[in-house]
């Protein structure tokens, strides 16, 4: 009934990369969050949780305090249960449809919920620059919802992506063609930028076609649309016309 | 070249709604966000900053120390000034075309993000139920970058305005009918819900048109999007066909 220092310290370490890296395991909170990764492919390591009714037929499970996870517990109102899964080996071997490339993609929230929004879409490859926020980090776990069980995400060099695959290759710019006067093939990658600076010189060289998601405020002033608002626009875009 | 302690208690204090009701005052930060509110007709109490240079024929100026600028910032890196400004008087007049409102949204960066888009859609009038998040809320106005001079938000009885209005009225839900087969009108209100809990039931009972973003995955599991995300392609999906 209760959590070992080590226990302790091994979950507080994996809020960090490079411990998630070494060890190759991440956290997952929350009961809904929880029991869809059990449900999944995903293997479990351990599970601390103050109820266990909530996770029947379960093996590796440890009953803590609510002091206990609220310790080791990374979210402000923690619910129940910390769980260590592992990260699966990925082989990437692309699929036909919609693949979505995020180039330098750095806020956790933003990556979460673009997880989220493939699995609404049923885009099942999301490619990250090696530099793109790690799916595992906890936020974006968390933002995720469990979409992560059915979206893979692969981390890779996005160069040599995009000269190897035959898919039509799309940037999203600010000045790009108007997305709603556009004919949108079934086969594509849509690549979208960093936060700050938008898709890379190097990226954006090898992609055949640019978008744009109109502004329509008679004032040309905001700036742009936060990349995980103009993904959803564009995902609804290649999706309803496919 | 220092900030009063009754000035720090002043800014602290605006975190808190009751305090911005009672002094009709709230807080932006960072030099974008700042010159975005100058420029517009929003009126300047008072602006605090560590370099005056990038506000230029601006009064009510006080120079702080980049200590006492941590000291009464909210932001975890805090950009340069921090400025009162007054909460202007508005006066609810309805205008032509589509209408946002918002049944008791509660997370600061969903309502952020739905201001921005609103900016971006050329959308002038958010209406928000009065128990939706405050839109003066320092995590609002960091996430709508500006666009709060664009957008007329206002809060009200949305029961007495759903009855008020002549425009077509749409609900967003689960089950409606699909947007992308719909004809939506130029003249309309589109109402999103809670975050948790959707559309309350004395409002949905007031709308006339169901609609729905229609779920691609082949696993039907993805609960819902976002709601800010559910916004983005619904206020895109009125835009492009009006």
């Amino acid at each position: 009934m209760s959590l070992s220092k080590n226990q302790l310290k091994l979950i507080t370490s994996l809020r960090k990369k490079k411990y998630r890296v070494t060890s190759n395991l991440f956290i997952a909170e929350g009961i809904k969050v929880v029991n869809e990764f059990l449900e999944s492919d995903f293997e479990l390591e351990r599970l601390f949780c103050v109820d266990a009714s909530h996770f029947k037929n379960c093996e590796n499970v440890t009953l803590i305090s609510e002091a206990d996870l609220k310790k080791a517990s990374s979210l402000s109102t923690p619910n129940n249960v910390i769980a260590i899964f592992k990260i699966p080996v990925t082989n990437f071997i692309e699929n036909e449809g919609l693949v979505l490339a995020l180039d330098e993609v750095n806020d956790p929230g933003n990556l979460g919920t673009i997880i989220r929004l493939c699995d609404w879409f049923g885009i099942d490859q999301l490619i990250c620059s090696k530099d793109t926020v790690d799916c595992y980090n906890a936020k974006v776990v968390q933002a995720s919802m469990g979409s992560l069980t059915r979206v893979a995400v692969f981390y890779t060099d996005l160069k040599v992506y995009l000269k190897s695959t035959k898919k039509a290759k799309y940037a999203t710019l600010m000045d790009g063609e108007n997305v709603y006067k556009t004919t949108l093939p079934k086969e594509a990658v849509l690549v979208m930028g960093n936060e700050a600076n938008g898709i890379s010189t190097p990226i954006l060289n090898l992609l055949d076609n640019a978008i744009s998601i109109p502004r329509f405020g008679n004032l040309q002033q905001t700036e742009s649309l936060n990349v995980a608002t103009a993904t959803a626009i564009l995902l609804s875009e290649f999706k309803r016309t496919n």
